[in-house]
């Protein structure tokens, strides 16, 4: 199994059909314990609680990006296009594969919360005491460096980064495509074959040839549509803030020296704030699950009630905000106290502004985080940047008006609404 | 939420694309803590070891197979059949909904190890105290029993019963569908519409319109395919065989009194042989499965190693068996012996003969666990039992010829390959 | 066959999967032979020289309409909405089986050679001595006349005539997804189920409730990708030119007392504009192409050389042009006749202004031939036109930049390049 | 155009999503007058009457034979199988894309009534006076014989015959996947990917890898669906017989001196019986369609009668026939003689045995006329006939049981009921 591969592996894939390893070091990788954990990291996080189908987890996204990038790899060999390092292959594969082999269990909640940060865990599964990090030196033992430098955004060669890692990349390519296939919506398919065939490399970069725009405003419209319907859903969310909840809470008895009936190692070291790498990799969504069904029966009510809502999908319930309500919430904060609610726990508003998700932007901000924008190549070699050329781009590249939530326990609220107001009545529909 | 249902509620599905709920009491047993559960139960055990798509719920497949009941009646109701009984209607989904409500953990391993059966579970959880339980009596104080008896194939009216469980069922017609789909194959699929437009009561039976019988065909194709392609992988079987070797010497040690650092209560009546309901309905896969990550810490070397290989897909390997190898099998139990293995945990054959599945049986069994026959009716209302008509269900009935296999840890065994006899090395390729 | 139907009738239909057919009236209708003949007119045109596999009839797409018209009047029904008037549901249904029947051979490139129009003709079919007519007359004698009223938009209920031709009507819903398939692109794809879903009848009009926004959006992009990437095509649009140029040079042989050597009635009345009724049903793309067969052996070197090509699909090549390029073309025409071309014949500019489609307009023109907009229904049943609410579509409601190209034929003019002006030499990159 | 391709060609296609050639060679013979032809050649003759989508062409079907011949061939490439003899690519995909260029108009029916023969019009275009001929010519002078000859199946080394003409062969894959898609049903999908990576060239042919079997399965059970649900559909059957009758009543007519009204040169010399390729060339289904609509205004009643049911679709009923039924079946004839119809033209029996389908055979006949067996390669290179080891194969091995059904036109027949005897009114349902 550790010996050089004399034939192709192929894992059975429903996104696209086949997945082909040629590279013992690829196969190494997806066998390491590092790799085969993120078969318990959902992908959607608690997604699954709206549309049922969205149980996959981050092991397949991982094989899908590894495998979009495999194809335009080999779409630039096809071609001989004498921009893209031949020698760059092998990197770019184990940067794909390993982009999120950091990412812990709810992730994007935990962090909120906990300050984690998938990306220093990722770096830290790669160059610290791993096996990734075992059959990443065996190649050359700089390797491990520079796969990480890779996923950091830092490597030397910028064009094996904008391929894990740019507005049109083989991440958000896998993702929209499998979180489209498992949720059972069509409105995440664009046409992957085409998208590969118009990207070459030019000039350090990747762009796209210009015949392939109307691809790409396909591509985001795509991003677009699975921004609001899926990603941003307010049942979704609502189950984020009830998660989140569960942690702030746990945190909160934790430090004020609640004595839990049910602690594990890692948990204990979670709330501590001093997790180590190993813990962290004992840290899946099944622990999260059975520490959750256990705290039910902690002697802390609320913690209970949280964990208890999330098991059994009795979500807060949410209603719409506009920009004159600003002043109605901090009554509402008031009614709850007299009613016997916690605001801090049981009354939240959740804006768009925390997504991790964008559309596109045009251009790259000066601190560098931002992702450089997509470039046409046009005639006579012009590169133009795409959204000069797109009207359709040009109009959601810079749309973030998201909706404006309240989100709450509506069935504790609902027995004392003769206590509430007449506007709080009317705007929750009680 | 829990008044009448208003409007329709609508539930995207993959396969059925959308899952439709009229009637208030499907919609509160969808949200009972008890079927809630079941996204934490896998349809297909160890599956997605092998076919990484496979991490759908058994959630997900009961919504569908009540979706599918509920199409083949609105058919039998438009057609005006006076064969259906239509007072049956909520009976049938019920029934549908919850017919897998029982499911454990990995289910068909933890029966072999520890003699539980879901079907009993089912029951208790229907007629117990439970959610469940509550929603069916609300409909009236003999509904529970009622449910109860057509999942337990007892209810008076036989064509109930056949709607949920037969040879050409709902719930078989929903995971044939859904296990393809996520696992990615396409010859599970068949065409759905086609064979519910076939269907039709008579004379207390759901019998096929002559018409039908290629679609039928189609459909046990299917299901011989999904067997051999997906149900019977062999490294499907070696992922089940590592999880029964851990609840096997889990149960070991239990019995001569290891101290576990890792228990917990739900695990401890399952060892114990006196699981309690609410004992039960807390131990889901996210518990196994943090039970194994913990466990990995025990003293004891052989289940420290077993929860490590399952964690980490570090599987058995194996290899096809010929009838003639029995004499070479004792032979090789003592050879393992003599290099430190234990035949028990570490030699296991695989006979297809333990599996679940079957693909046709024309005949019903006189002790009547079989299920009826798939009848054709023909011109002037003959009944003809289909595999007197169709040669390629005649093939296929009687199938069973599987492979065997031995599987064995091959990691351990190799290092002492030099102590073993040829006819070993060369059966197991070392 | 012609007696009322005792059980329904199903067409298997790649797009819709089943399309029912429950009325007497709806099935004598598809047995017409005024019906039966749009199987032998191709629902997109020249497009199949373009991509192979859109070889569909206007047959399958009629039956498609009406499917898609029978589901929203089923969602209407099954809602109980009172606004929507149940006893219009056979004219509703007929009138979106027959909106096509008039269509000639290649309709768009006749129409604007020979001045006819389909829309006539439709009303013709319906209205005149036909068994379209003797159908509809069994309902009443007035049904006639309904039918053609709803199809010419006078229908007294707008509701209805907004079911078959409005920018979100079952017509438009019913090309996109069918010509995606036979093209087999996937960006013309929405989500079929949802958009119905989201419909309502109000005051007279069809709605949008205000949740199904983006639905409208995703239903509104496809259109855009499929104008820009099938109906729009460059290579389509000049088999459409050479089609249209073997129309004109016919023509214009016929005025000036060419002896063509083949004739057939129906052709030689479309020459000289007075085609009946019975001539119009026998011209189908059967008999054009088989027309242009013979006229390949016609003495007309430029008529033969037109009919070889569109049968040979040897088209003209085409060139992309800027506004600045005004000036360079009327150089080109001198240049062209200059080396013995004609460029009546062989030039011409193709403007995305000839088009037949458009993505979506806000608002209606005085002259009433504009469709009403979308309307969003929001709380408190507030009508908003959609692009009021969404920027992606505020950002295409305008769109029409299209590209400009000249075509012209390469093999006749490469050889004599060497008499060719740089520019244009550069410009056609001869 | 005709130079040396700078870059691939990409056709979108829907059943293979693109379709790539490379060679000059392929792109200039896709573009000759009697390969662009075949556009005008429907694949699955008159079942678009039954399946209103199976209206595509053997343009498509042609395109996509030499997908998959490229596919296989790029298979064995990758794994550098040295039973391939890799000089003989070009020569195996010139076959496959030319292996049906011969095929006339509704040819089956045509070769029944007139002993034409598409497989030497093939020969005829390959060899003779053609574009095809020239541009295989420049090859090599030997070309176009020896694609002639692999068609032919008497090229030298079977394994490029077998590509294209085997029981396993690319023709037979694509047109079950084509036909499936474009009717409309699912039971002609099969894995292709999975059916491509089994094959393997060994000692001059293509075996099949043992663990490849339960694919071979899957494709044969899709033949045998596909055989009865669609290429065997009664209602096709009658079509083709109202098809067949009409050559039939012409070849009559012209032999016994009737003057058509009209006739067109190749008609002529189709009637005649002294077709050359030119004229044969010509002889598209445009062509037929036009005389059929024409000879409906002829002064043959039969010929005019036959000819309007096939354009409006009115086509002849059928009833089941059961091996008793020979001796009614002449009574039949004396009573459609007595009620004056003419039992050589309205009445007819239709048998499977007339059918170019089979879906396996395991045995060559001596007659050297049938196709090599399937072998799977199993452990130490053994060959097994693939019926020997799969129970499903061996059980629709022998499969020919067809239905036999006798034709008539009830419309006329339907009057005079009372003049039949009450047997016949029985079987017939009238």
């Amino acid at each position: 199994m550790h010996d050089a591969l004399q034939e192709e592996k192929v894992f059975k894939d429903p996104v696209h059909h086949s997945i082909y390893v040629q590279e013992p070091t690829i196969w190494k990788l997806i066998n390491t314990p590092e790799f085969q954990r993120l078969r318990r990291i959902r992908q959607l996080g608690t997604s699954y609680l709206t549309f049922h189908g969205a149980e996959h987890s981050r092991f397949s996204h991982s094989l899908g990006v590894y495998e979009i990038t495999r194809k335009i790899i080999s779409q630039f060999e096809r071609n001989r296009y004498v921009d893209w390092p031949q020698e760059e292959k092998l990197l770019s594969l184990c940067a794909s594969l390993l982009h999120d082999v950091g990412h812990g269990p709810f992730s994007h909640s935990l962090e909120q919360i906990f300050g984690t940060d998938h990306e220093l865990w990722t770096a830290e599964i790669i160059l610290g005491d791993t096996e990734v990090n075992r059959v990443l030196r065996e190649v050359e033992p700089e390797f491990p460096n520079k796969v990480a430098a890779v996923i950091r955004k830092k490597y030397e060669k910028p064009i094996v980064v904008s391929l894990v890692s740019s507005q049109l990349d083989a991440d958000r390519m896998d993702y929209l495509l499998r979180d489209a296939y498992f949720t059972g919506v069509n409105y995440g398919t664009f046409d992957l074959d085409r998208i590969l065939r118009v990207l070459r490399p030019y000039q350090g970069n990747i762009v796209v040839k210009e015949s392939g725009m109307h691809a790409v405003e396909d591509y985001l419209m795509s991003r677009y549509q699975m921004y609001w319907q899926i990603y941003f859903h307010p049942v979704t969310r609502s189950s984020e803030i009830v998660l989140r909840q569960i942690f702030h809470r746990a945190g909160h008895l934790f430090r004020t020296g609640f004595r839990f009936r049910f602690m594990l190692p890692p948990l204990h070291a979670l709330l501590e704030g001093n997790l180590t790498l190993s813990h962290y990799l004992k840290l899946d969504e099944a622990m999260a699950q059975t520490a959750f069904g256990q705290w039910v029966d902690e002697d802390d009510e609320l913690l209970s009630d949280l964990c208890r809502r999330f098991l059994n999908r009795q979500l807060y319930k949410y209603a719409p905000l506009s920009p004159e309500d600003s002043g109605w919430l901090e009554e509402v904060s008031k009614e709850w106290l007299r009613i016997g609610l916690q605001p801090e726990y049981h009354l939240e508003v959740d804006t768009p502004i925390d997504s991790p998700y964008d559309i596109y932007k045009p251009g790259a901000l000066p601190d560098g985080k931002e992702k450089p924008p997509i470039l046409l190549l046009g005639e006579q070699d012009r590169l133009t940047e795409i959204s000069m050329k797109s009207d359709i781009i040009q109009s959601i590249a810079g749309l973030h008006r998201g909706k404006y939530y309240v989100y709450y326990p509506e069935d504790l609220v609902r027995p004392h609404a003769h206590r509430l107001s007449p506007e709080t009545r009317n705007k929750l529909s009680i």
